[in-house]
């Protein structure tokens, strides 16, 4: 394969140089068609690396869970990259926030690299752009990719999708499990953490989150069933033990054949998505360029916007 | 135009029949094809209703402010139609849940139209068969359609490009401001709802959100600045102001011009997601029965994700 893209970014990206992993990002991120013959050209060289979605609503404490897992990980001489898109996370915002904890030093650790992306406005979301970051990122030489997200609903579903182990992070005494459990997230968790495990409320939302998983077993057995870890992302405590259920969900994924039925139906969706998106877009400009005409006499009422959209798909 | 469907199903739901309403909406959740020719008869008398997006967090109480609203409606003889995708609520379930408030009123007057739709699975999401089970309601003489929904995200921008008034429902001491701003639904609003008026932390809520709107005021100046009502669900308190409210903002988008121009975006969107969720389907049935090899080649390294997307893009 010859090497592609300007001065062989590829190949510099292949060889671990960060530099060049940013401008890759940046290329993807800015639709820049070169990202597509890097990607191509990068692509073989991945699927080693064990990645993990962490889920959860805004203030639970995510990005300090974070900063300790890579503490943990760096330990081990694991070389680490983080995906955000959570737009409130110190991550994104590349600051300290008064936060006990250093994330700077990750900041300027080559053996970290973290990256945050808009959840909008780039070509498959949060399953397209920051998918193939994180494809870079592998390409790179990183041995552990975090997906950090925000929210509940369809964002967690695409973080899942696209990530071998999802943890979902949940505060004490916010109600955050039932919110959870009604948003239909629960279910997509393959491990829980309760962050701000000093809080009164902890071990009785530990409880909580068990109660509901019971009755979801009863109704549609699993092989897995979640552990339910309870952390402090101030001073580390249960970062560890989080840590160690990662790689036991893992080991489960690998021993029970689910990671290739995972990463079959990741990579599927993840196709599906992508050529969805393009044409999405083909659409939308066709239509804001020349059909509307079209537009006009749905508006009007003289025609209904179902076969409006049949003309539109037909026609594509 | 001739009478479409089985026992002119159209017509009789034109005429304000209830059973074929409820039929009607049923076809549309099991994507039968008849509901396309009844929305195409349907769809001229359509487009006078008031449309109202109601979103915010489950638990704020958004059914008991909805159920008092519809009370006020009623009140001057206005039928109401609610579609319901918060599966969190009483509405979704026909239930009266111990609230004191009762909901099963409402369920027995021929003046109001109460259906839940679940978000995921039909064609287009909640800007899919929702939209089109609202133009049914409208069709068959709902002056008002209220669409109830949930959670931070997607799903909130769906609803408000479907209706024409979007109210934000957000509970005091939560920290729901701070969520919603962080998850850029604050943007969205026309009318923020502080529910539960009664707690100590509703005032500092109230003015919480007024602070963050002053200074999304000064970044971006707007026309209409969103007002903030405190209300109650168990006791009815303040939501004849937020009807007033939602009556105002009507008014000013028709005097702006903006009524317009936000049907013609809405209307848009439809036809492109409609369009694009039947291409999307069609992709994944294609991908399922026929291009199995293509997937395993991306799954085996031998071609990256893109240039699979683009395979079936083109072959579309």
């Amino acid at each position: 394969m010859s090497p592609a893209g300007e001065e062989g970014l590829a190949g510099r990206l292949l060889s671990g140089d960060r530099r060049a992993l940013a401008r890759v990002i940046s290329k993807i991120e800015r639709e820049d068609p070169e990202a597509k013959e890097i990607i191509a050209e990068i692509y073989p060289h991945t699927g080693r690396a064990v990645t993990i979605g962490f889920t959860g609503p805004p203030g639970v404490g995510k990005s300090s869970i974070i900063a300790r897992l890579i503490k943990l990980y760096r330990a081990e001489e694991k070389r680490v990259g983080v995906v955000s898109v959570d737009p409130s996370s110190p991550f994104s915002r590349g600051a300290i926030l008064g936060d006990r904890i250093r994330l700077s030093e990750h900041f300027l650790d080559p053996g970290v690299f973290i990256r945050s992306m808009g959840s909008r406005g780039h070509l498959g979301g949060l399953a397209g752009g920051s998918r193939l970051a994180a494809l870079a990122m592998e390409a790179c030489g990183m041995d552990v990719i975090i997906y950090e997200t925000v929210g509940v609903g369809q964002g967690e579903v695409e973080v899942a999708s696209a990530a071998d182990t999802v943890v979902l992070a949940l505060q004490p005494g916010a109600g955050d499990a039932v919110q959870a459990l009604k948003a239909g997230v629960m279910e997509i968790a393959d491990i829980f953490c309760i962050n701000k495990a000093d809080h009164p409320q902890a071990r009785n939302a530990r409880i909580e989150v068990r109660q509901m998983l019971e009755i979801g077993q009863e109704l549609a057995p699993q092989d897995w069933f979640p552990p339910i870890i309870l952390t402090r992302g101030d001073t580390g405590e249960g970062v560890e033990e989080l840590k160690e259920a990662i790689a036991s969900h893992r080991a489960y994924l690998e021993e029970s054949g689910r990671l290739e039925e995972r990463r079959r139906a990741a990579l599927r969706d993840f196709v599906v998505s992508w050529a969805t998106a393009r044409l999405e877009r083909e659409m939308r400009e066709r239509l804001r360029y020349e059909d509307d005409d079209l537009l006009e006499m749905v508006y009007t009422r003289r025609l209904d916007p179902i076969s409006a959209s049949e003309r539109i798909y037909r026609s594509v």
